[in-house]
C-alpha cells in the first residue's frame, strides 16, 4: 500500500486504512496541523485529493459524492474552526443520510493544554452533526480508529463519522494499515410489518405510501408502481429528498407540497399513510396559527420500513404479499417541453432546461422559489436523478453538484442555483475549474431572497416597510455572476431571454467541463 | 421606543431592549424563522440593520465592530446551520475578547418536536464559542433575556453571548422593553499584585512586560513606556493581538515572533515575565521536536492583571509604585518609508502602504506570510490601530475591516488580505459596496497558501512531492481578484509593479468608499 522506506507514520497508516476500506477520494482544505496528512497523500497510493477553497465546499462536495456513490468520501478539515465552516453542509448531509468520514486535524495531544489560539472544543463542534465522533490519542491506534470511522459512516442508510486527528498521531510512528471492518446490511423489516401494510392496502381506505432513501431509485419505484397498480395507493415523496430518479421511463412519484397549509390540504382525504424510510409529513417551518403536524386527525400511520431498515426489500416483500402485477402504473413517457420565447421566468427557464436535459443527467436543486418551473418541465424530460436541499441550509447547490460530478464523471450535472444561496459557497466554482468537472450551473438571478419575501408575508408580518424589505433584497449592488464566475475560472455567460438561454444551455449540454449561465429573471 | 399600535410582540420587545441597552447595530443574514425580527426592525426605532450574504461575514463584522467600539453589536442568524457558518469568526472573536450578542432564530418551541429539516442542536453549536447561552422559552421573557445577554457580553474584557429565539417567542405578545442591566467594571487588581510587580522591576533581573487587551491602546502604552523608563523592562505584545495602537507618536511595543524556535530564542535571556491581560507565550502550533512552552526554565511568571481585570488601572498603579517619570521612552517619531520601484513583494507593498497610510487609519491584517513587510514599514508611519487574526481561523480580514468601518465611519480602514484567506468570506465586499464602507482591501496575491508551504517543510514532511504541493497551490486556475471584486460591486484594480500600486493606493487613500487592489506578487 505504501512506497515509503522509513517507518510508516500515523497519517500514512490512516490513509492506507481509508483506501483499504474503500474511501479513495478526499475533499480537502488543510492547514498546518494537517501537513503530515497532506504529505502522506503524496506517499500513499490510491487516494484522490481535491482542494477546495472553503470548508463549506469540502463538506458539500462530500455530500454530493456520497449521495451518488452511496459510499463515503473523506473530508480533511483544519481544527475546530475549519470543521465549523463545514458544519452547515454537514447538517444538510445528515438530513440526506449521506455517508461521510470527516478527518479533522487538531493540535498535538500534548499541545492542547497550552490553549494556543486555534484550540477549541472540536468534539463539541462535531457532535451536533455526527453519528460517530472520536479523537485519536496515539499514532499506533489511528489506523484502527479510521477503520471504525468508515464502518460507522456505512451504517445504513448512511451516517456522518468524525475522526479527530491530533497532529502527533499523524506524525508519530504508526501501525500500518488496519483492515476494513465489516459493514452490516440494512436491517430486514419484520414480516408482520409487511403483512400489516398489505392488509391496509386491501381494506379499501384511501392510502398513500411515502418513500424516502434508496427506494426513490428506479428499481424500487417500479415496485411501488406495481403496488399502486394492485392497490390504488398513491405514491409520494417529501417536498425535498436527497435523491430521486425521475423523467422518461421512470415511475412517477407525487411530491408533497412545501407550505404547511398546502400539505394539510394535500393530505386531507388520506386515511392511511404507509412510510418507507420516511417520517410523517410536517411543516418545514412553524407559522402563527398554522399546523405543524399536517396529517388529518385519525389518519393511520404505518411504518413499513424505518429509515435504517431495508426499504427496497420491504417494497419487494409487499409487492409479493399483494400479488402485484409485473407491470407498474405511472411510468412516464418522454415529453420534452417546447422551447419558449421572450422573457425569462421560473417557467421559461424550466422549459429550456427540460428541453435540452440529456439522458442520465444529475440535477441538483437549490433554486428555492425559482425551482417550480424546472420541476414541472423536467417531470417528463429525459431520465435524471434529482437532489434537493435536505437540511434547508443554503450553500449546498454548487458544492453538491461538484461532488456528484466527481462521483459520476460520465454524467452531465446541472445545478439549479438561486442567487441568494449561491453566495454561501460560490468558491466551489474554482474547484470545478481546477478538476474540469462537467457541471453547468444555472444561476436564477431574481436579485432577492425570493423565498423570504413570501415568508415575511406568510408569518403575518404586516406592512413590513422598506427597512425590513431591504434585508431581503440583493440589489444595491447587483451581483454580476458572469464576473464572479470568470473570477473563479469558470466559463460564464448571461442570458436575458429564453432564446439566449436556449443557445447557451444547449451549448453547455453539448460541451464538457464547467459552465455558468446567469439567467436574469 | 416603539411606534406600533397593536400589542408589542416578542421581537419588538427584544429589539427595544437591545437598543435601550446600547446595542444599536445588527449584522444580519436572516431566514424564515427570523421574519418577525426582520419586520420588527422596521417598526422599532434605533437599530441599524446591515445585510450580509454569508454568516461568516455577519460574525466577522460584529468582531471588527466590537473591537473598535469596545461595545457589542448584535448578529441575526438563521437557526443552527446559520450560526454554524458564523462559528469560525466567532472563534476569532472569542480569542479577541470581543463583546458580541448573537441572536439566533430557531423553530417555534412547539415545532421542535417534529424534527423538521432545519431542526438542530443550536445550543450545541453555540456552546464552544459562547460564554453565555440561553434559549428563550416565552415572548414574555425574551426582553429580559435580551438584557441579560447584553450584560453577559459586556463582562470584562468582552464575551460572546448567544440568545436563541424560537419563532413563537418573536411573534407572540411580549412584555415591552426591559431595562438595561448594570455592567460591572473590570476587577481592580490587588495591591499585592502591584507591589510584587514593583519589587520584580527593582531586583535588577532581565524583565519583560507582556501586554494584551485595552492596555495596547495609546494611554496605557504611555504608562508602559514610563515604566520602561524607570525600570528598563522590555514592553511586548503577542504575535497576534486583537488591537494595537502603533505608529508615529505612540510608544512602541515589541512583537513576539511567530514560530516556536523564534519565540524560544526571543525569550532566552528573560528572567522575569510580567503579564497584563496576557498569557505566557506558547507556540501557535506544535511541531515535532520543538517546544510548545516557550519560556526558559526558571523564568518567573507574574500575573499583574488577569484577562478579566483592569489592566490600564494596574499599569497606572505600577507606574505610581515605581515613581516612574512622566515621560515615556520609546515614543515613535514619524518616518514614512520611501516609495519603492519595480516588482511587488511583501516589502515593496509594505513601503507603499506605509508611505500613504493616513493618520488615524485602522489596519486589519490577514496577510499571513505577506504581512511582514507591511508590519515593518508601518511601524513608524502615521498613527493607526492594527488588528490581527486572533483565533487563527482564516476569513476574518475583509469582514473585520468592514465591521470596523461601520464602527468608525470617519477613519480609513485598510485591509491587508492574503489571497488564500480572502476566499473564505469574500462576500463581505458586497456589504462594503452596499453600505459604502470606507475600506481599501489590498489582496496579496501570491497564488498560494504561502504559510502552508513554510509549514509543510517545518513539520518535517520531507520531499512532499507534486501531489501534496498542489494542495497548497492556488494556480490552476488563477483567481482573478479584479473580476471577483467587480462582481461584488466594489471598484477594483490590479497592480503588478510598485509604481502601479502607489498610484492605485494613493488614489484609494484620497477617496472614500470601498476599493479593492490586487497586488500581484
Amino acid at each position: 500500500m505504501s512506497t515509503v522506506m522509513k517507518p510508516i507514520n500515523g497519517a500514512e497508516s490512516l490513509i492506507s486504512t481509508l483506501v483499504a476500506s474503500g474511501v479513495d477520494v478526499a475533499f480537502t482544505n488543510p492547514g498546518t496541523s494537517e501537513m503530515h496528512f497532506v504529505a502522506a497523500l503524496g506517499r500513499v497510493e490510491g487516494m484522490r485529493a481535491i482542494l477546495c477553497l472553503f470548508e463549506g465546499v469540502v463538506t458539500g462536495m462530500a455530500d454530493g459524492y456520497g449521495r451518488m456513490k452511496r459510499a463515503p468520501a473523506a473530508t480533511l478539515l483544519h481544527l475546530g474552526p475549519g470543521l465549523a465552516y463545514g458544519l452547515a453542509n454537514l447538517h444538510n448531509a445528515r438530513r440526506a443520510a449521506t455517508p461521510i468520514v470527516n478527518i479533522v486535524g487538531d493540535h498535538a495531544t500534548y499541545h492542547a493544554q497550552y490553549d494556543a489560539p486555534l484550540t477549541s472544543d472540536v468534539i463539541g463542534f462535531a457532535r451536533p452533526v455526527s453519528s460517530w465522533v472520536h479523537m485519536s490519542m496515539s499514532a499506533k491506534t489511528v489506523a484502527a480508529d479510521g477503520a471504525r470511522a468508515v464502518q460507522a459512516a456505512r451504517v445504513a442508510p448512511g451516517q456522518i463519522a468524525t475522526l479527530i486527528l491530533p497532529a502527533d498521531t499523524a506524525w508519530d510512528e504508526g501501525s500500518g494499515a488496519a483492515s476494513a471492518l465489516p459493514v452490516a446490511a440494512a436491517a430486514t423489516v419484520s414480516p408482520r410489518a409487511v403483512d400489516e401494510a398489505a392488509q391496509l392496502l386491501r381494506n379499501g381506505k384511501r392510502t398513500a405510501i411515502l418513500l424516502r432513501g434508496s427506494v426513490l431509485e428506479e428499481a424500487s419505484l417500479e415496485t411501488a408502481g406495481r403496488i399502486k397498480a394492485q392497490s390504488g395507493a398513491r405514491i409520494m415523496c417529501d417536498t425535498i429528498v436527497p435523491r430521486l430518479t425521475r423523467g422518461a421511463g421512470v415511475v412517477e412519484v407525487e411530491r408533497v407540497p412545501y407550505f404547511a397549509e398546502q400539505i394539510v390540504d394535500y393530505f386531507k382525504d388520506i386515511e392511511q399513510l404507509i412510510l418507507v424510510g420516511a417520517k410523517p409529513p410536517v411543516s418545514f417551518f412553524a407559522y402563527p396559527g398554522k399546523a405543524s403536524w399536517c396529517l388529518p386527525e385519525g389518519c393511520k400511520v404505518h411504518y413499513l420500513a424505518h429509515v435504517h431498515e431495508d426499504g427496497p426489500g420491504a417494497l419487494d416483500a409487499l409487492a409479493d404479499a399483494l400479488r402485484a402485477p409485473s407491470e407498474p402504473v405511472g411510468r412516464v413517457d418522454l415529453r420534452r417541453p417546447e422551447l419558449p420565447q421572450g422573457p425569462l421566468n421560473a417557467y421559461t427557464i424550466g422549459q429550456v432546461i427540460g428541453h435540452f436535459l440529456p439522458d442520465n443527467a444529475i440535477v441538483v436543486d437549490e433554486a428555492a422559489t425559482s425551482a417550480r418551473g424546472t420541476l414541472k418541465f423536467t417531470a417528463a424530460a429525459s431520465r435524471h436523478d434529482h437532489m434537493g436541499l435536505t437540511g434547508g441550509s443554503l450553500g449546498m447547490g454548487i458544492p453538491v453538484a461538484s461532488g456528484a460530478a466527481v462521483a459520476c464523471p460520465d454524467r452531465k450535472v446541472v445545478c439549479l442555483q438561486g442567487d441568494g444561496g449561491a453566495m454561501y459557497t460560490v468558491q466551489a466554482l474554482w474547484t470545478q475549474a481546477r478538476e474540469n468537472l462537467d457541471v453547468t450551473t444555472v444561476i436564477f438571478n431574481n436579485r432577492a431572497y425570493g423565498i423570504l419575501r413570501v415568508e415575511l408575508e406568510r408569518v403575518g408580518a404586516e406592512n413590513p416597510g422598506p427597512k425590513s424589505l431591504s434585508l431581503l433584497d440583493l440589489t444595491n449592488p447587483e451581483l454580476d455572476w458572469v464576473s464572479l464566475g470568470r473570477g473563479l475560472g469558470v466559463e460564464s455567460s448571461r442570458a436575458t431571454t429564453a432564446e439566449e438561454l436556449a443557445d447557451q444551455f444547449q451549448s453547455a449540454m453539448k460541451g464538457r467541463g464547467p459552465r455558468l449561465i446567469e439567467a436574469v429573471m
